[in-house]
């Protein structure tokens, strides 16, 4: 339900700059800009009706009215007849978001492929692309060049009809990247350094979406690392807005993953917060890809399964196969009550659940989403988890955790890129222009993965 | 320096709810409040000139001059002339903050203790008073009867004249509180459940404040958990405007702490977060006061060391003497290069770098700050620690992170109960009624850890 999506920052986090100016010099319009994104972050909580917006937004009743109008003549807002349910009293006139004006793409850059989303301002996918690419092998221009035709192809997929707005491109990476200046500091398995990928993604995009009839203004780009965007998107994604405390792991050669405190990804005073991986769980363990000894990856990565449940000789070995199947291969084998199978993913599931008790114990999250390999075989992981989770975790109850598994599978950080690409635009709601009629005409969309909701004007 | 005190909230945290009631109701006079917490903010940085205060908080530059004439007839601020110290062009006046004007009370009830500071705006502790107390051993009458002796002892030593204000009071319990309701739930070692802390110190400081001659508001009672408080003193009292993300070990009997992110005390979901004493370092270790085994705390708590550091028979386990005075023993042997005691700093430090490893590599703060027993013993375990840390942190040169031996000692948590008590004022600074005359009175303090400014007016 795409009016489930959080806010993401408290109303008020976007007005600072606003407020200080406004305090200053009386600026009518920032003022205005302000209240219009206090509403339209409202909306993303689900419908409801004016009076209910004025008391969340803390605006009176009138000025909600104006800046309802407003949204709906820049196609971001409706109004229909809420049928009375079994609710008491007469049923109100219910003012819901239109999530299709606004597309925002996300891209993941990673070692051997690229992952590319369309997401409108509902949090509704609208299409995906996926496609494998050496992309630590080839040359930085050969690497944005095919960036470009894979996010050409998402919004081609992704645009609804011609009256959609492209409110920007994120792009996760795998590395240390500087967010300001969006240059990619390191990043070891890409071999690079100090990649301004914001800036040649700009320029390519430039020519890429130049074709006519869509209202694209000249993309933002906003480069980010790509645990940090999952994170982000596990937040925004979540279905309840009592969730602002998060921590999310994610298993696969390495461990990875994100804490957030209050609605925000950690990112630490240089950017290297979130190092899960190497948590040194067993000083006296297996040597690890980073040079350590008993980093919490040795223990549950998917190196350590795929030893636990099979000798060498074993297909799970075989790096022909695609991993998918291989997982499968194990989930049947468990499923049948294969021993060692069965005890594999005990023993994978206790480090998981040890390591992620350090994490409950520090952050106190309201909730832990497990993701990549550990999603993929969590009916077996879980029980094992939970047990050393109850075992490890001080607080009563885990604190109130509840232990989740993902749902975004591979598309995490491609989808967390494109919710940040919506973070200016929910800002500053202005930066859509009015529709060319007051209604949103029926979706011309070529792929999506939830039916638009019918017009209403 | 009073005036290295950091701003603990973004500029225009404290103007949310004035923001949007203003937009609506074009409230002035919210506004007016907020823009002179803005400016008090900035004066918290340090004295300067009223162009750098305008940059500072984006106001113009009329609207600063009038700001600093309100503060200033509130006691709060003053204009001297600078000295021009080979500083090119000509000497300006510069606006600095008038700490001595407001006191915040801050008490922290232990298990065998009660301590309180007073501490000026400036961050300035102008008076201490300690008494051993059995606090787990009386009635909660007795102790909050004995709370209010202590903080109006405390409140007549700091007092600097009649014309000071007392911002509030600050309270650090010992256990999971309610902060909201500040109600104690379960404080384990008090043996209390369920303690309505706020409500009992506040009737209390009714009777304890009503002498004649100060401007004592109804004091604001604040109640919070200690560890909480005192990651937030080590914050506050830090000298770099920067360090924004800390992290922060406090060695005794247990160990505790606490994590800053964007400086914000990270509380988790349900108030349970940085519970880093019971992070499982080693599941095959020794059992912990938790009944779980190989806790952080048992490896480095003072237990540990006592027990690394001398047999049964030696003075330093004499629980007759007080524990500085064994430490100061401890300290001695190591100076005359006792081999045991080395081997014992040693291997203290080492598990505490280990454990503070963890922490690095999940916030990537730019301060680790040691305090309680670690930090009495800093010289010693320092070098154990660093080398722990270099080997065992992900990121280059720690990410950044400094390891810093905290210098408020046992008064961190009470120092942070008074910076909490001080919140409120700083965000609306119109609490603080204007001065009879428009100067502040010489100082008429008893005891004070630093001497106020000289009076320009």
């Amino acid at each position: 339900m795409p009016g489930q999506i959080k806010d993401h920052q408290r109303a008020g986090d976007s007005v600072r700059g606003a407020t200080t100016h406004l305090a200053g010099r009386a600026d009518q319009a920032a003022v205005r800009r302000t209240n219009l994104a206090l509403v339209l972050r409202a909306l993303r909580g689900g419908p409801r009706t004016r009076p209910q917006l004025a008391v969340d937004t803390r605006l009176t009743k009138a000025t909600v009215s104006s800046l309802v109008a407003e949204l709906a003549e820049r196609g971001l807002a409706r109004t229909h007849q809420a049928t009375s349910q079994g609710v008491v009293g007469r049923p109100g006139q219910r003012v819901e978001l239109v999530g299709e004006r606004v597309l925002a793409l996300g891209l993941e850059l990673n070692v051997d492929y690229l992952a590319a989303v369309g997401l409108d301002l509902g949090g509704v996918q609208r299409a995906t692309v996926r496609t494998s690419f050496d992309v630590a092998g080839r040359g930085i221009d050969e690497v944005v060049d095919r960036a470009g035709t894979v996010l050409r192809e998402v919004a081609r997929k992704a645009l609804a009809s011609d009256q959609t707005v492209l409110a920007g491109v994120g792009v996760a990476a795998p590395g240390l990247v500087d967010v300001g200046r969006g240059v990619v500091r390191v990043a070891p398995n890409l071999h690079w350094n100090d990649v301004p990928l914001r800036d040649l993604i700009s320029t390519r995009l430039a020519r890429t979406f130049a074709f006519a009839g869509h209202h694209l203004e000249p993309a933002a780009v906003a480069v980010d690392n790509e645990a940090n965007l999952a994170t982000f998107a596990e937040f925004s994604a979540g279905s309840d807005a009592d969730d602002r405390d998060l921590v999310y792991l994610t298993g696969g050669v390495g461990v990875g993953g994100g804490i957030v405190v209050d609605g925000r990804v950690v990112r630490g005073s240089a950017g290297f917060a979130g190092e899960v991986g190497h948590l040194a769980i067993d000083p006296e363990g297996e040597v690890c890809g980073c040079g350590r000894r008993g980093c919490w990856e040795t223990l549950c990565g998917l190196g350590a399964l795929l030893h636990l449940a099979g000798a060498p000789d074993d297909p799970i070995h075989d790096h022909e196969r695609d991993l998918d199947e291989r997982l499968d291969l194990l989930r049947d084998r468990a499923r049948a009550g294969d021993k060692r199978t069965l005890r594999a993913f005990d023993q994978i599931g206790r480090a998981l659940g040890f390591g992620a008790s350090m994490l409950i114990n520090l952050a106190n999250p309201r909730l832990l989403v497990l993701g990549g390999y550990f999603a993929r075989l969590g009916e077996f992981l879980l029980p094992a988890v939970e047990a050393e989770l109850a075992a490890r975790v001080v607080a009563p109850e885990l604190g109130g955790a509840r232990v989740e598994l993902s749902r975004l599978g591979l598309w995490a950080a491609a989808t967390g890129a494109a919710y940040a690409a919506l973070q200016p635009l929910l800002d500053d709601p202005t930066r859509v222009p009015a529709t060319s009629a007051a209604t949103v005409p029926a979706s011309s969309v070529s792929r999506v993965t939830k039916t638009p909701r019918k017009e209403t004007g």
